[in-house]
């Protein structure tokens, strides 16, 4: 099972057998969409709604996969250790509980409370550090002493995983002409990619980055990974990676494009999307439709949109941020 | 048609047969749980999430049930009027312009642009005035000139719409301890009573209500229905009705009991289901939780309990009024 470690791009096949494979332990999320907004837009937008996914984000579905092939090869770890500010976290935990082995999450030590609180309830040790760098280090240190240590996306069987949601999607949405999920490690936009590679290759992919943690699409001009010295300061939590993967890289550069969006576009649509469709959406999530919007207003005709939705865990600190703008007051539409 | 004016008791088939009608035009709404908050309380809730029905609340099965029965018997009207600051409006709009009839609807001038907006955004007329009660009287009058004026709650066709949430849950959830909903006008529990004795006639139904907004429990208590002279200052805006009508009353007089909750509780548990199920909650909606809460604390034996979320409507001053809070950190149980 160490092919996962090659860096050989992997067949888009992996991903509908990654789909089957998570079927029985994860929910098929809803496809939602809105009138009113079609209406404002003059387009057709679909959301693939992951806030509604097992522990509240897709994350879950590149950790089962992931162990759900160890354990088809006998190699299911008796103990997972991973890093993460968030849904890979939350995600470990929860998986973990149900496979019924050992969970060591590294957390900063600025981490919410109520994360913490989630990991813990699912039954998983936590250790806080005083920054996401030692985290990194501590849980690949541990790793290196037998226990498995999953990365949130550098490894292709979570990638395989991450790609099930556009995957399902595309079972009920016939080829729309562009789809746009966020970018943080890039482990959500290789699978997608991927997915859509297999079933709908005509669909243009592409990526939504907060313009204050553009580590990405910087890469992607400059043939380079770039890498930042500190957390970016986005009120994106999943977009504030260090840096992207040689893994992620390859995939990245085959995308139609990155749309950048400014802070207080991400605030505009985690508020009214939550509006519209009634589920959570974190701000993360809300990047890709902010990309989207962007796209779409440069677009001459009518177009149909899939916008992937990541995620909807909030802290109570991010809902008083975003909320303490009256932007429902200002219809979305092309001015 | 003029029957659904009548006081007599309506049959709880009335339920069965709106749910059969509603059915191609509105969602099936899902039933969602939270094993964390289970394992919290040591009692199983269901919830039976409305948030995700059309226009983001309960109200539209009413609407859409008196519409259809209408048709049925060729009354459907050319023009639909009604007065409410919310839901109900909401509902009617988007039903009027669905069956292709006209929809006025009055509403207090302090009502939240997005929620104007919502009703001019699907066709409605919408006119402002000073005072709910000024809404109330103006609505009323134009029904007396041909148009239909259709009351919140106080028609056996809504209540009987009303009351194909429960209906449907109890096709999937098997004979729950005790069902719990908000009251507002009535309504919605009138329905809910109706749906439980057809189906689970074994189960407990309890109204969930502010006490900053008793009315329904004291006129319950007094044996008479006691009204407000002006609209009681409750964060949960669907509970701030002066008055449940003698057709409601029959039927709150014939439930479990009244579990009566503080603001805070409300704000609580908006906050909690918010996270936990990661869909909007209006308020309104958390009341029946709180009183679920409440209730299931004084229960010897493990409970299973079915909470009616009646909606997930919010606008931005109420986000910011209930996210301030850190009650996340707080974690839900008896201590």
């Amino acid at each position: 099972m160490n092919d996962s470690m090659s860096l050989n791009p992997i067949s888009t096949v992996e991903i509908a057998k990654a789909a089957h494979r998570i079927m029985p332990y994860l929910h098929q999320t809803p496809i939602m969409t809105s009138e009113f907004l079609d209406n404002c837009l003059g387009h057709e937008l679909l959301f693939k709604v992951d806030s509604l996914q097992k522990t509240g984000s897709f994350k879950v579905r590149g950790v089962v996969n992931t162990l759900l092939a160890l354990q088809e090869h006998r190699e299911l770890p008796e103990h997972i250790v991973a890093y993460s500010s968030g849904n890979h976290g939350l995600a470990i935990a929860w998986a973990a509980k149900k496979f019924g082995i050992k969970a060591t999450i590294f957390l900063a030590s600025y981490t919410s409370p109520v994360k913490i609180q989630a990991c813990l309830g699912y039954g998983a040790e936590v250790v806080l550090t005083d920054t996401r760098a030692e985290a990194e280090e501590l849980s690949r240190g541990i790793g290196a002493n037998g226990a498995y240590f999953l990365h949130p996306s550098d490894n292709d069987l979570v990638i395989a995983g991450n790609g099930t949601a556009c995957f399902e999607a595309l079972q009920v949405v016939a080829e729309p002409s562009a789809i746009f999920a966020p970018c943080g490690g890039g482990g959500l936009l290789s699978g997608t990619l991927l997915a859509s590679r297999l079933v709908s290759p005509r669909t243009k992919v592409f990526a939504g980055e907060p313009l204050q943690a553009n580590d990405a699409a910087q890469s992607c001009r400059a043939l380079n990974i770039m890498r930042f010295d500190e957390s970016p300061p986005t009120i994106a939590e999943g977009a504030r990676t260090l840096a992207i993967t040689p893994r992620t890289f390859q995939y990245l550069q085959q995308l139609d494009g990155f749309v950048e969006v400014e802070e207080e576009e991400i605030i505009y649509w985690t508020i009214w999307l939550t509006h519209l469709l009634k589920v959570t959406i974190e701000p993360t999530a809300a990047i890709a439709m902010a990309a989207a919007y962007k796209w779409l207003g440069l677009q001459g005709v009518k177009q149909r949109v899939l916008v992937i939705i990541s995620g909807g865990n909030i802290d109570t600190s991010t809902y008083s941020q975003v909320w303490y703008k009256n932007y429902l007051d200002k219809v979305p539409g092309y001015y």
